[in-house]
């Protein structure tokens, strides 16, 4: 069965919450999901699914040290990762707070893996993005995100398994 | 007398309304400063600004190709632009839609020339972003955005003036 | 059948030989292959194809003008081109001349459409670079890129075209 | 006195390589220089410092963990940084490897702080890269970028001093 992971480090609370919608759009479809805290998180079980999705507050422009700490260390399982898919979503404090630079350097992570990624043609168009406290449009881009890279991850890993 | 070229590029007239507000910040000090169209500035006369503003809409993640045109033309000076200050500003239809990725692309094509860029801590933190139709905060960051932007000019062109 | 487009610009011939290569390799697979300049691509095939692959010269840490143009008009199919596949190449004068910023600029144009891409684990990460003349190991980073991009392909499009 | 801040983080060597030419090359003019490891500079003095250079290897495109987590913890100073002048270095395995996207992040967090940056209009435009094994090449361009970062700082301290 399909499997994805939802990792996140949140202080505020705002990247949580984010996670557990996209944990929500997820469950959606017929797709297993693990919601795990970075800092709680097993590295160890990286391979078993088929599908990251990263998620870290905004602090100077990229992912928190935590959430870095984690990339760091999946180097131990540099090449088992790639044909999996990627997903990345990030909370700030302003627009043009530095959102989207920490969403690509998520995404650029996960390209060195050689893991898929896609970005959406509607909306927060390089993955999801809440500015402050959380707002119902933001949320319900959040679930919408979850479902589309369910669908993703059923696809491509449906087709790996065969490869 | 220091003197600084905002140079835009708009098809709505969001990113003009941004230019005409950051030239009005300018205003407030004692520096020169010239707005043009990118369809109608003369590239010719780039090397006798202290300063260089350029502002774009968000056009797939990036400046539109009118403004990267503008900018491929400027090899023409390359090497001769070196120590002057260099800002950026964008429009987007949302939040998250590649306005960040926008300004980052304008900044670094202006590193390349060799030039000065500086941040804000608040706000906006690469360059004055507007999202959808311009609000009266992001016009006056807009203005404050003109303002600080002629204080670094100023002290910059003094300095390299007796350099 | 899958059938992919190459489209490049090229002033030095560098990324056109570039296209070449990724052409060679893609045809190693049992799937179609078109190669166009960007002057003479014709926008209106895009929709036709399961993949595009953009290249560019690094100008000023961006793809050229003309690409940016060819990417802008694009905007024609927007959203006709989700969950098509995305790949990316550059050519530059130097190293850590702007070649990773321009493949990105690439990719987050992509991104936007909602186009699906992939880095690699090895060599090049976020898609094929070459420094200055053409060598042995760039030229053979081409063709692999270009085989494992119609690998790619063809997994999603097999995969697509049953949702 | 000006007086810069040269701080990084090295595993295999090389980044300490390169920041020890960087300062060879602040100490060729009249500014005094510390040199520190990551791991062992006092954040405490970082707003005595006239500019900060960071240097990191490429870990997934981008600081390490510790170069980040030191990032992150000088949110103590956020606003008395403003002014300052900032650069960045990174040394990375390969070509297209996530150098450039690395140097560009660090830069992006001194932008957020209001930092002013410049880059070079030859060689390595954003920022001094090693790939690999560090080259004759590559080491005097890291005591050329030294020598020219110390000309910028004295230049802005100078003019700051006087604000």
């Amino acid at each position: 069965m399909t499997k994805i992971l939802v990792c996140y480090h949140s202080r505020s609370g705002t990247t949580e919450r984010m996670a557990e919608e996209i944990v929500k759009g997820i469950q959606e479809r017929d797709v297993e999901v693990d919601l795990y805290k970075v800092e709680e998180v097993n590295l160890n079980f990286l391979p078993d699914y088929d599908a990251l999705i990263l998620g870290s507050p905004t602090y100077y422009g990229g992912p928190s040290a935590e959430m870095k700490s984690f990339i760091d260390k999946s180097i131990k399982f540099h090449g088992k990762l790639e044909w999996k898919v990627g997903g990345a979503f990030a909370s700030s404090a302003n627009p043009a707070g530095g959102n989207e630079t920490t969403v690509m350097g998520l995404i650029e992570s996960m390209l060195i893996h050689g893991m898929i990624v896609k970005g959406m043609p509607k909306g927060d168009h390089y993955g999801p993005v809440v500015i402050g406290e959380a707002d119902e449009r933001e949320l319900k881009q959040c679930r919408f995100y979850g479902n589309w890279m369910a669908e993703l991850t059923e696809g491509v890993s449906g087709w790996i398994s065969k490869k």
